[in-house]
């Protein structure tokens, strides 16, 4: 098999506008920003960059792709009860930390799929498909026996759609409660979506999670003073 | 004292304008509905409509008062164990029926804060209020025996904060969801915030909540052929 080829500089370009374009939505809000906006952070032109994308909802649209592919391989089951409370902790940071990087989305999403019908299908795909996934991460822990629902058939999918609420509106919460949105209070999400299942842990599974989300949070914090 | 006088002419224009207003804001959204807008839905001039509102800000506004005011008593504790779960499952159906009726700020409370910092302020002024109500409330059900929280101090301000930001967003999310929002699926709001007061619920408080639930959804079906 040949071995793949390295990226062209289009694909460079391409990968650069993105990039141009994520820092400024997460800045200043897309409606804020035009193409221009983009064009003018890079010091190319705008024809150069319409070479790459023919306008803001196509950009828009590769930067939900890319934010989707991040979230390829985060919902694996763990196959041990002794690696749950880790998995589970690392799968939801992680959730977090994407929806932190892409905050852009959480902010503007019902406004977004209004104005471009193309990204409100392509969420609603996602969701289908990341549904299905989390659905097995869940029955994962029932399987482990570190988790004990009275009715797990009836509870989970409610548990699944509040779970997914909460990674969705979180961060535009988190601005509204607060006034401002930082990477830490970001994060607190992950123990927000744990909160719901934590009625229904094993006592053993309920004091792994403690200690996961406490090493979790220390290494946030290294990660937190890197990148904030 | 004297009665209160009857609403002048000038009372009843202004109430026409944000009846009018709401229901252009709720079937469109803001950004598509402008002060001529409002005006030709009640066939008076925009002149007329300024003497009462200086533009779509100031409605936009008078319209979170209206909202905020609704809200008055709904946090009403109940004073015996018996009244706890009808008056748990009315106060959350009154939120969630309130939200549908001012749908358009739960799609865009995000932009709106944006847009419009007074509008931002209020929105934090009433939450810091609201949240001294509903506090109040849920301590209520630990008084009355029907709550039992290993750690009450620890866990009611977390679960207060989830509960409101369910009350915030679950309209959006039924909409990205379902790709529509109805009546119905925005009353299932109340539910869901129960659902995290339930795995600390006694045996009978559960009971009761669940024929409470069953009783407001009848309620909830008769009203909402009237009004869906």
């Amino acid at each position: 098999m040949a071995s793949k080829a390295p990226p062209s500089r289009g694909d460079d370009r391409r990968g650069e506008i993105l990039k141009a374009a994520l820092s400024l939505f997460n800045a200043r809000g897309t409606s804020a920003i035009s193409t221009n906006h983009v064009a003018a952070k890079l010091g190319i032109s705008v024809g150069n960059l319409y070479w790459h994308f023919s306008g803001k909802e196509p950009i828009v649209l590769a930067l939900f792709e890319e934010q989707s592919r991040s979230f390829d391989g985060v919902w694996t089951p763990p196959t041990k009860a002794s690696d749950a409370a880790d998995v589970a902790v690392h799968a939801l940071h992680r959730s977090f930390e994407i929806a932190w990087d892409y905050r852009f989305f959480y902010r503007e999403l019902v406004a977004l799929a209004r104005i471009y019908p193309s990204l409100r299908e392509r969420h609603a795909t996602e969701r289908k498909r990341r549904s299905g996934e989390i659905r097995a991460f869940q029955r994962s822990f029932i399987t482990l026996g570190v988790l004990r629902l009275p009715d797990a058939a009836a509870s989970l999918a409610p548990l699944e759609d509040m779970g997914w609420m909460i990674t969705s509106f979180w961060l535009p919460h988190v601005e509204l409660r607060d006034g401002t949105l930082t990477r830490r209070a970001a994060l607190v999400g992950a123990r927000m979506v744990l909160s719901l299942y934590m009625p229904y842990a094993t006592k053993e599974y309920a004091r792994a999670l403690s200690l996961a989300l406490e090493r979790a949070d220390g290494e946030k914090d290294v990660q937190g003073s890197r990148h904030e």
